[in-house]
């Protein structure tokens, strides 16, 4: 960032009076331009047994398997955006169940949380962003072609919990990997 | 929003290709400025039976009471901020539990999360955004002067669960209340 959004001028990176952190604050009208972490919201979606997955026609990952969840839109709740991330990616509508996993990865500015849903009918098809979607059993899950560590986060705690007959609110943090030399 | 933070150059509020929504796209480098809800954070902390609250030195709703919160920051965890959030207001260390409850609130673009924790010592003390914290019990949560709509949704659903013996994790979404004539 480089410029005010408000009046155009220069900005520096300093931590305002009264913060104790740094921020981008406009040399000429002192607004400051906070910068927070986003929420990624999707679902694991069933239809009976089988479960909903994307594989990605968009990078990062692209041609990777994921479940469908997008950035959470300005104006709309977290149900919603799990919702319309379904419809949008895999084509698919569904019923929303409860919140199912919540991912903090503070190395990106992201918390990824997905909800646990079904399908209102076996009916998808894949969107703009995905190459393919298909409806799996837990035997068919591509673990070695998954995009995103939540995600696999996500899959494996819902195929325990289903295993044991109760889902539960999952919390996790995920640290950035350890680079190999 | 009316100037790119990249380039300086003024921007347009269209409709991006290959998207859905509009944004402040930049008429000279194109740069895409997306705007996402932001992650309140908060915890809803017990020493014994009693619960901290703070009573709020800012705007909006200076003077009213809450759950120590605010926004979360990039490179922290949610975890991180609920405990960081309670040491800057409320001036104490606590041990975070569980999440506890989560409230999209769409007509202001955030999603409130607290967690339920425990102070790690009867220890507080108001920080600059507060004028006074106090540890209550139940029968002295001043209903009538909390500062926000979710604060009270939390406190409700944390003294039900309490009184049940079974904590949950609790969801729902906050609409724009009713204006009276």
């Amino acid at each position: 960032m480089r410029y005010c959004n408000r009046c155009g001028a220069d900005v520096s990176f300093i931590v305002p009076a009264g913060d104790s952190l740094p921020r981008f604050v406009c040399n000429s009208c002192g607004h400051i331009h906070y910068e927070n972490p986003r929420l990624v919201v999707g679902c694991v979606a069933t239809w009976e047994e089988r479960i909903l997955i994307c594989r990605r026609a968009i990078e990062p990952q692209l041609g990777f398997w994921t479940l469908p969840a997008g950035f959470m839109e300005n104006g709309e709740t977290t149900t919603e955006a799990a919702t319309r991330e379904t419809m949008e990616e895999a084509g698919a509508k569904i019923i929303v169940d409860a919140p199912f996993a919540m991912v903090s990865i503070a190395h990106i500015n992201q918390v990824h949380l997905f909800y646990r849903g079904r399908l209102a009918s076996p009916d998808y098809a894949a969107g703009e962003e995905s190459l393919e979607v298909a409806l799996v059993a837990a035997n068919e899950i591509p673990w070695n072609e998954l995009a995103f560590r939540s995600v696999r986060h996500c899959l494996e705690r819902f195929l325990e919990d289903r295993a044991s007959g109760r889902f539960q609110f999952h919390e996790t943090a995920l640290t950035p990997l350890a680079s190999t030399p």
